[in-house]
């Protein structure tokens, strides 16, 4: 297996990202390759005392940056990290393509070189999220791929979001909920009550909508939305925990007695935050694409390089993109699309 | 000036509702309206030791629960506290209507009884939201009141919540802002692009798009988007907010070593809790019907009643509903509606 890293995706590459690897690849017999300008990556791995041999460097001399339209980037660079990347991943040599770099470019770069799983209408960009009080993480997805949804979209989140669950966690029979302003039937505008009626006739474990305020204690395996509700979830919620974490920080480092409480109190407050912390969760899969892609956060360190790479084998070795397609091209996938 | 306050909306009613009037009203000249079973609101202002003058009792001997069909409930309960005091207001009896009751029944009895104001599409429920790390709050619309939108609603909740802040807050100027997956300009669907043109060309001091996570941090003053959106920015905030807050309580009173640095660290806490704390905010006004009604919180104790009590003094002095209805439909009011 061939893992591929992108050497300079994220705010902390390529040290940082390679530390990550060099960590992951003296745990494991697959093979890391990282791609990015070949001299900087040899550069920190000399400088990480890397001594193994299974991690590869492939020349990628140009980098898509954030601040790039996304399209066009991929267009443009053709030596980029992302679309030498995935250019390797369509021609069989990486099983599959991690990256911190843009989301929009990934998406461009996946939509346009590796294209779409046969059957499947919209790709969607699935995120880990934490619980609280719970054992496990809950999977949200669309978080952002596709801004714009028809029901038909949303009932395939749920068919490929059950079984990177089934995949990657080892829970059979994944619950998945939907995304609405109410728990009851009927609840949402249309997009949401067709999204449930087509859920509703599947072979899903469907169990109903569920209310953005309990998501995270935790009542489903998988939140199923269009991608500009799971994109405001996502985002709402990350606001408010940097916002709280924020507070306790400054909060508890004013005046001497509070001071005296926070030292003591400080190792459950960082329990805490770890609680909240979605950077271990192991990277964002792009699901639907012929050819596995997981996106991670662009302020990941080594440590969350580390888990995404763990977490990608796991992925490969599910076949979680050959079990996409069979499930949406047999008889009983539901509803015939409209395009 | 009457401020009408339904004796029996929210988990606890009447005794908290009644307890919050009584704490009003002997700070205030103006008259408090409370609505619901005579005899048993009568009871409970004896058990306040109430002597003063500006409460009165109105009897209604019907409640609306969260469970019923609003719109249905809305039709059978003549004699509820939500229709009779719909009736009231539309017949000038009272000047501002506040409840706890069914959010959903507030809304339907506001469309049926009052209507809404000449010129808006759609009336939306806006809610104060806290800052981290700044002062004063920011108002989210809408929150639900309507969950299918069109680029015309937004921009009128752009000018429903600038006259509402500009009232409330003093703030001649406020900044509005259009909830979005991007900052940029030309993100988003469909919905939010075209709403993003009409406010642009308006007199609105509009300021671009804002992603859900810089909310709570403060950067605009209104925050406008489609109810199905604004539902689940405010709910997956609040769910979050609740489950750190939780964690918190429950780690730092795990171990010894630690609930001695709770102890020390617990005021601090409380004080956090008080910032992300919406209760105290004063209620979520309704706007864009022909008439100023406030839903306050189901689960409002005395304090929330009394803030929000303060609060509908305000609005009523404001005259907001009066000037919405002049900013509609004067010239510049923006483009002709398609209904």
């Amino acid at each position: 297996m061939k893992v591929l890293l992108d050497g300079m995706g994220g705010d902390y590459a390529p040290e940082e990202i390679v530390k990550g690897a060099v960590r992951a690849a003296s745990e494991t017999s697959e093979t890391i390759v990282l791609i990015g300008p070949e001299e900087e990556l040899w550069e920190q791995l000399r400088a990480c005392r890397w001594k193994g041999d299974n991690i590869e460097v492939v020349n990628a001399t140009e980098v898509i940056t954030n601040e790039e339209h996304p399209a066009m980037a991929v267009r443009k660079k053709k030596d980029s990290t992302i679309v030498r990347g995935m250019n390797m991943l369509k021609n069989g040599e990486a099983d599959i393509f991690i990256s911190g770099g843009s989301t929009g470019a990934l998406l461009a770069g996946g939509l346009v070189i590796l294209g779409r799983i046969k059957g499947i209408k919209r790709p969607a960009i699935a995120a880990w999220f934490p619980r609280a009080g719970k054992e496990g993480v809950t999977l949200l997805l669309d978080c952002g791929a596709s801004v714009e949804a028809k029901p038909e979209y949303i009932y395939q989140y749920g068919i490929m979001g059950s079984i990177f669950v089934r995949g990657i966690t080892g829970n059979e029979d994944p619950v998945v909920r939907l995304l609405n302003v109410g728990a009851e039937e009927g609840k949402g505008d249309e997009l949401h009550k067709q999204a449930y009626d087509l859920l509703k006739a599947s072979d899903l474990n469907f169990q109903g909508n569920i209310e953005a305020r309990d998501v995270i204690f935790g009542e489903t395996d998988i939140v199923v939305t269009d991608g500009f509700s799971g994109n405001i979830y996502l985002k709402s919620s990350e606001g408010m925990s940097l916002a709280i974490m924020g507070e306790f920080k400054s909060k508890l480092t004013e005046g001497i007695v509070a001071k005296a409480g926070a030292m003591l109190a400080y190792s459950k407050i960082k329990e805490i935050k770890q609680v909240f912390d979605y950077s271990d969760a192991g990277g964002a899969p792009i699901l639907g694409l012929k050819g596995a892609v997981l996106k991670i956060h662009g302020n990941s360190k080594a440590t969350e390089v580390y888990y995404a790479i763990h977490r990608a084998i796991d992925y490969v070795d599910s076949q979680i993109t050959e079990m996409i397609e069979e499930a949406v091209n047999s008889d009983s996938a539901g509803p015939e699309g409209d395009e």
